[in-house]
């Protein structure tokens, strides 16, 4: 382990700068009022041009994001160089022998040790950090807010979903229905993260409005991971069928029910069998262990890991940490959660390429998509009566935050989701997640009492 | 991410099994009053030779440890697929033809893919590790046990070393004076932790005897911190003169007292500024950035990375968590520590081959080895006055855990550690870590009353 032959010391570098610029820029945001995964997704896109720009080679290979992977692949199935692989599988050009040159040099099996490594960690980040929101998600308060965020929570759905597909119709005419359809349902997912720490930072949790939204944001999410699971299955299938759709639709939902009803039931009788061990350190790996697990289950069943990690968070909510002993599952995974998850921002942001807004069509695709992402939430508090801030409602749904980018990472994984595409989602998720905070405390204070706390 | 794309289901189901067997195992252990390690490695090497009996493709490429590493670099570099890599590096033989087989199968690039994560993992785990035993020593409190722990600790590393050449310089002739002098080094360290659980367990912590045994254990961890510098460097560089070992230990020496010195003196300083940006997580990130900081900075300094991890634990013990608000960095990294620290020793019980032991040759290297560990700790409790419990302050000595192991694992890094050398060290570490509570608490009991509380 000295210094030329220790594989863990890149690493431990490019995850102190990822942290480290995530916490600076984080903290940056917070003071202006604005949450702090914009400030890492920023630095993000931030380093990974200037990086780009001065030759920066760690940066101007991970900035390609998973083809990385891809090339990696190639080369060790073939009976090439990954020098060679990057040649093939990039498109022709300057660029793409600038990366051969950095994998075939000194230091380019350094950079994909890196590549990996924050990788394969930023998708465990995303799967505890999913799990982290179910076990905040109660299905019982969920009842309480009733039909009107179930309804907002439809419309905030199809709403987006429809005008994306339009914008992606007229603009991306070139690309495939299952592109269209993946832009589309990443618009879909609100972020209940950023909602609720505006709606506790403005002391206005507990108005019928603010629990409408979080109700609907909610099902929103759920709505959402279903519809990714649908159009994901669509994807790798390949065939866009009526009967199709329905078919996945189905088996996403049964899992979810399934899982959840199954794991409601049964999940209380293992840990109370496990508690008798007296296991060091149950609590936490059986925690993990179940989130990682249903996570697994997940993929059998066609869905992506991080449905499972939300329902596996759904199961334990109800029970778990009333029935052991100890810190809260909450607050130990805490720690981890903090050290981790902003590398999946980070990550995100170091693949958003601005020079692909060279070109005009990116841009207007860009605008089009935030335009559309923002009418579209916009629209989903209609359904509610009069008497609420409608407007109110529907800034509440607009961040878009880390649900859409998981999506866009998903897409861009099953290469559905290009360059620009992905470019423009992040531009997407910046701007609404940037406008929320300041319309949303416009909206609310302006036209309703501070004390307000009338049921909904 | 669907099941067929998603590259970090294999990971997470290697993670869950490796962490579920280690829980079960190491409770078991605690059980029968040995320390939980003992479980974690033994299970990791049963698991490794029933899976590789029984073809299981993970565990029989797994077992081959670093080399797995230097078969992706091979393939990444040369015109050469994964499959004739592995051809390349590993002797010939029907055992290379199996793992280059299952490399070059359906599901070769997801075995190194969890062998790759497992092991960065692993380092890491060792990495916080130390930064937490680093933690956890006071330097003011090894002030008091005074000379009386200095002795003990030196003729605990000097007995162990010499008598570990001599069994090497017998039966492993052919071998360099390299391999000889890394062998002895391993022999040096004892392991803290499992020595301070049996004191606690016994209630006699405040012994005379138990304050020389751990003063001198902790002394121990650094000089044999320092051995492996020295002889890393030695293999490194290829060179033994002993104006070369005495620049490399003053290196040694000069990287920790000037880290500890300056960095005792400065970080406060940092801390306090840093304290006032009000970041969040701010404790967390900087103790964790901390270590990596330094084990990068022990790298260049041609040391372990772990020696720079211990030496940012001594750093902050002092002053941090006095200085910052808060849970302490010790309770907000013990989950973290308990996931990932487990990972380790099952990850080095997997790959101790027990066909190895058909050679009778090895089968008397173990025995050997095992009994130079034994016999070298005892001699380390002669230098303390005859009033003491000199045999019981040799016993506590003993155990070698996860010390022995780490610089087993660097060796076969280095090249200097071959599969019958690192299962001999894995069955020494087994046997006086296994022998250590017992013998303890027989001579601690026998001779001396429960109350008795002298001062060292």
């Amino acid at each position: 382990m000295v210094s030329h032959t220790d594989p863990i010391v890149p690493i431990l570098i490019a995850l102190v700068l990822m942290a480290c610029a995530a916490a600076i820029a984080g903290r940056l945001m917070s003071r202006f009022g604005q949450a702090a995964v914009l400030g890492e997704l920023l630095v993000g896109v931030l380093v990974s041009n200037v990086g780009y720009l001065y030759h920066q080679p760690a940066i101007t290979v991970i900035r390609e994001g998973e083809v990385v992977t891809t090339i990696m692949q190639t080369a060790l199935l073939q009976e090439i160089t990954v020098g060679q692989a990057a040649r093939e599988v990039l498109p022709p050009g300057a660029q793409t022998e600038q990366i051969a040159k950095i994998l075939e040099g000194q230091n380019g099996l350094r950079v994909l040790d890196i590549y990996s490594f924050v990788n394969q960690v930023s998708r465990i980040a995303i799967i505890i950090l999913l799990f982290l929101v179910g076990l905040e998600t109660s299905l019982t308060e969920m009842r309480e807010v009733g039909t009107s965020a179930l309804m907002v929570g439809i419309l905030g759905v199809v709403v987006p979903l429809g005008l994306g597909l339009l914008v992606t119709h007229l603009l991306l005419a070139d690309s495939s229905f299952a592109v269209h359809l993946f832009t589309g349902g990443i618009l879909t997912a609100t972020s209940v993260g950023i909602t609720t720490r505006v709606l506790r930072d403005l002391g206005q949790a507990n108005l019928p409005e603010s629990k409408i939204i979080l109700g609907a944001a909610v099902i929103d999410d759920v709505l959402g991971l279903l519809v990714l699971a649908v159009v994901t299955a669509l994807v790798v299938t390949g065939s866009i069928h009526l009967t199709n759709i329905l078919g996945i639709t189905l088996k996403a939902v049964a899992f979810l029910v399934g899982s959840i009803g199954i794991g409601m039931w049964i999940t209380p009788r293992i840990v109370r069998n496990l508690a008798r061990l007296e296991l060091k350190n149950m609590k936490l790996l059986f925690g993990v262990g179940f989130a990682f697990l249903l996570s697994w289950l997940a993929t059998l069943a066609g869905l992506a890991t991080i449905i499972g990690a939300f329902a596996a968070g759904l199961i334990l909510e109800h029970f778990f940490d009333k029935e052991l002993q100890g810190f809260s599952l909450r607050d130990m995974l805490s720690p981890l959660e903090s050290l981790i998850v902003p590398i999946f921002f980070v990550l995100m942001g170091l693949q958003v390429k601005l020079e692909t807004f060279n070109n005009s069509k990116v841009v207007l695709l860009a605008l089009a998509l935030t335009l559309a992402a923002i009418t579209g939430k916009l629209f989903s508090g209609l359904p509610v009566r009069r008497t609420f801030n409608r407007l109110a409602i529907g800034i509440g749904m607009m961040p878009r935050g880390e649900v859409g980018l998981i999506f866009a990472g998903i897409g861009r994984g099953l290469g559905v989701v290009d360059d620009s595409v992905f470019a423009s989602v992040v531009i997407m998720v910046i701007v609404t997640t940037l406008l929320t905070p300041p319309l949303l405390k416009l909206t609310l204070t302006r036209s309703l009492p501070a004390d307000s706390s009338v049921s909904a």
